[in-house]
């Protein structure tokens, strides 16, 4: 089959002929892969960042996918040949005591595909059962594939903080990308807040209007003090931050309201806090990695119901690297898919 | 009435003459004094680091107050003449939507007895019905004074984390003093953590011990990789850091597992935290400020049951200053309580 | 000032001249009625049916009651002559445990505006602070009333749910009148469920489409089957009963799933379960009686976004009696609210 | 092996030798019984009761085990031949949304062992991984047995109420037998409500007493009129009814508080309701089936740390139809075990 492989950092991948995997364990799923999103982390992954994530080269990288079954191990009995699906991308062992709690996020067998396992740029990807999720039948591959991570990881901090977002509160999200824009409209559907979407591109703030945002405002020095001024001063009672850098942590922290909570999602940057500054505001800062099995099926049953869509973009697999190209210049609004040919 | 008044910081306390209170509005209740806990924090206002609570000069200090309702205005129902009564300190409005939601903390209207107004180290305090609670019969007012801060902190950090503290997870209680001994307790009552005690002290590790702590082990730069032994690796699912220097913040998260929540409760420290190793893990650092009146009603009810107990020494309201030095010291195990000759 | 008296019970409302209520304790509000909202509950006072709720004759009907401050006590500080403001119908004291949690519905010491207090089929009505909220400048009275009943007891049954109101999940509301129609929007906006409506009068499920239900059927004997059909056997994950039949009831029971709850808004009818049916399939019934002032005060924010609407008739005061029989003879789609001219 | 069969409805169990179970699946794991408890629900299968919930004949019965896992199919990675453990009597598939939830409860391909498939009354017992928790090493399998299922469907039951179990509330727990002196137990270590036990038998309310109960009264007519004297005429906020006959079933509802939830796990009689005694309180009927896979680690977990104990009888396999006769007639306090010789 044909992959793009990634065989040393800071290079190209390299489209090449590589074995189709194969199933050897009777709770495996072989995918044909119908589409293939390509995400930030997938840069990092080329400049060499995720090791702690368990990268080794060479890898094919992907981990946003969805497909058709392909074929299915003996023991197999919720998805069959021709079935199509999207892939949960962490393993899970299924019986560890995280894994019984539906948190596979913590499974202590942990792995992770299209990073520490091979993904989905390419014609086929081998996964374990406990990986897939089928899709309801109007449902194409490449429209949603995107929402295997980007879609998940918006899914899961958005619903973690749905109790805090009453009526008469204000979310903040700030970054309106391949994430932060399934984000906007997932603060719509499963909190009641007024949603501020906060980016420093104009299309971006566009976007999120269109999304549903109730506001959208300029990122940069100035957002903290326009968050207060929307809000009679009092800040915002959630702020998610899907950028990830000192600057946008300084501000999250900075427009947040007495008794509000800063959900991280994006990161590299610092958080400077003093324990005095938590404290006297009684703030909590709350960290999101991915998001469980069951996160990614029910975003699926509401993108089936018409309740969240996907800014989608696709492309041929052959066209891998010009897309990880226009990703790093910031130059696709919403997720661009790879599609095999 | 006899108070002891803060005339200017970074002085000794003054037991003066003082105008007894008088109830000018009908919601007001003037209480007799029968018991005043002294905090580490009239150490922070007698420096002059109380300001942004509210402290002005002259001040009457004193926030840990129970006693006997002298007299009520004419609109109070709960409580009457020669009833038993613990303080709630902080002044809620009862109208805002906080105070509605029952979270007076968060009270737009605060204020807080004993720092923006006149407290206990007195013969009489004056408050408002909202912020009394009637004691059951049993409960002698100075036995209990101390949860109207301490108990009342250590109940409503322990409260929120209690659902987090199921069988077969570690909490971690940092600091065995005044508000950590009744933490370590707590943490029994209203979790089923393994309780793991740290402390610098030997004899405040020998309390933790004997009011129930599972394991109790030395502070310092050791404790994050006893908390691992202790954990086979995984470290604690749940800390809580009643000390607040830089060494404790650092060491709370140090010895954080995998999904675990730091609860900061002692502050002054630094958090040099960033987004990464927060995310990673999926980290949570939750802050606490004090509790609700609910959390104090509750916790007067686990005393009045036997399931909490407080380690109190009683003085005299004119060694106010010598029990301060102590205090200052160290030399208080558990808390010290002023008692009006 | 005019009132509508209820002087025996099954006889028709007398609009009289009826003194105007004075302000005689300093936290009391006293509101010139703006528009108030008339409920099957006013049809059962008049039955006679109330006097558990506290109705004694003569008694000034209407509990769902919208205006404008005339006069306020010397100890009010939320509202001010001339705000616009709805009337939460409880009386609260403020002071017992369950209203400092925050649950308003369960004070021990309970009455009920326009049920066991005079209420707003008048000119003016008196009530206490505590059951005032100032509406957003956008709103006026006469739009919103219904909302302090109606809307109220939907959107606490409503909130209660929603956790289990998830992405895949199939929610049914029986009964789409005055307080159903409202239901059936909050459906939509607390949880994530698909929405099924169900009347036995086509009107009302064109309005029930309208305000966006996903499936609305008929109700009646076949309603269980056609539900069992929509789920593909499986059933509703919550049911909603706003009508409170034998009938409703029964097959709001036969209707649930495994896990399913019941929840009981309308009543009258007969719960004829076993407990095997069930623990078998772990089932739970959850009655609600009204709703909190921060329910009430949540659904005015989500009202203000034009999250929910209103069907509102208006009618003048002095029709009152045409509007009870109209209503009584489920000749209103939505709502009817009276207006003093 | 030895197995206790049962081949027709209404007779005794007979002691036959059966083929010992082979491992036929890569996830089965073949257990040597330690111990298995006797439950009432055998009773009920012996009588013919049980179809519904999957018993054929012949059966070998048998849900609550515990042993030592004899061997293990290859896919099996948590446990190794020679460990102790208990086993969790659902089936489960791990792989349909309840399941990814961690509510194998409702897993969609339910079995039930010692029910729909053979169980512990025997020398070996079959089970897929899914089933197995290894036991701490200093738990001995004949002594935790009981807890596969009493301890389960007590610790799911209270578990789910214990949000309700603040201080200050009453927790009524109705029938001391095997599955109610360990709720008893519970309702301390998880809750925090007065907790007070119910039943007709003396030694049983003396058993209570010595658990932890804080008050144990006799059943029968009396006893709802005898919970209102003990709370001041509020009623309990939970009543756990584990006995389930009408008369329990009533007074369970009678003696309920304003807000109250009733927790039915016990069944087998008519609840005979009406929605306005619900409503009118705002009353809840929550009915339990068993428990998680995570309810029984977490049982486990608190069995280790002596934070729960468990009043057992032992008695050899083959004197099986003794003890069913024993239990039958009300002779057993606590719980018998069988352990094959």
């Amino acid at each position: 089959m044909r992959a793009a492989l990634l065989r040393e950092y800071h290079t190209r991948l390299e489209l090449v002929d590589h074995p189709t995997p194969e199933i050897t364990r009777p709770d495996e799923v072989l995918v044909r892969v119908g589409g293939a999103g390509v995400c930030a982390t997938d840069l990092h992954a080329i400049e060499g960042l995720m090791e702690p994530a368990g990268v080794t080269l060479p890898r094919v990288l992907g981990h946003e996918n969805a497909g058709w079954v392909e074929a299915a191990g003996e023991l197999v009995t919720t998805v069959a040949a021709g079935d199509p699906v999207i892939l949960y991308p962490p393993y899970s062992c299924g019986l560890c005591v995280p894994c019984r709690r539906g948190d596979d996020i913590h499974c202590v067998n942990h792995d992770f595909t299209g990073l520490s396992l091979d993904g989905g740029f390419a014609d086929y990807v081998l996964v374990r059962e406990r990986s897939v999720i089928k899709l309801p039948d109007a449902l194409a591959p490449a429209e949603v594939a995107p929402h295997a991570d980007a879609g998940l990881t918006a899914y899961h901090a958005v619903r973690r903080m749905a109790h805090l977002m009453k009526p008469g509160t204000t979310a903040v999200v700030i970054g309106i990308g391949g994430v932060g824009h399934i984000a906007v409209q997932l603060a719509r559907e499963l909190g009641s807040s007024r949603v501020v979407a906060v980016d420093t591109e104009g299309d971006r703030l566009a976007l999120a209007r269109e999304l549903g945002a109730d506001e959208a405002i300029p990122g940069g020095d100035g957002a903290p003090a326009a968050v207060r001024e929307l809000t009679d001063g009092r800040g915002a009672d959630v702020v998610f931050d899907f950028v990830g850098t000192d600057q946008t942590h300084a501000a999250s922290t900075e427009m947040l309201a007495r008794a509000g909570t800063f959900s991280v999602i994006g990161y590299g940057g610092n958080l400077p806090l003093t324990s005095m500054e938590l404290v006297v505001d009684e703030k909590a800062v709350v960290a999101n990695l991915v998001g469980s099995w069951t996160d990614l099926y029910e975003l699926i049953q509401l993108h089936a119901a018409g309740r969240v869509t996907l800014k989608v973009e696709t492309h041929p697999l052959d066209a891998i690297n010009d897309v990880l190209d226009k990703l790093r210049d910031g130059g696709i609004i919403g997720r661009a898919v790879l599609v095999p040919g």
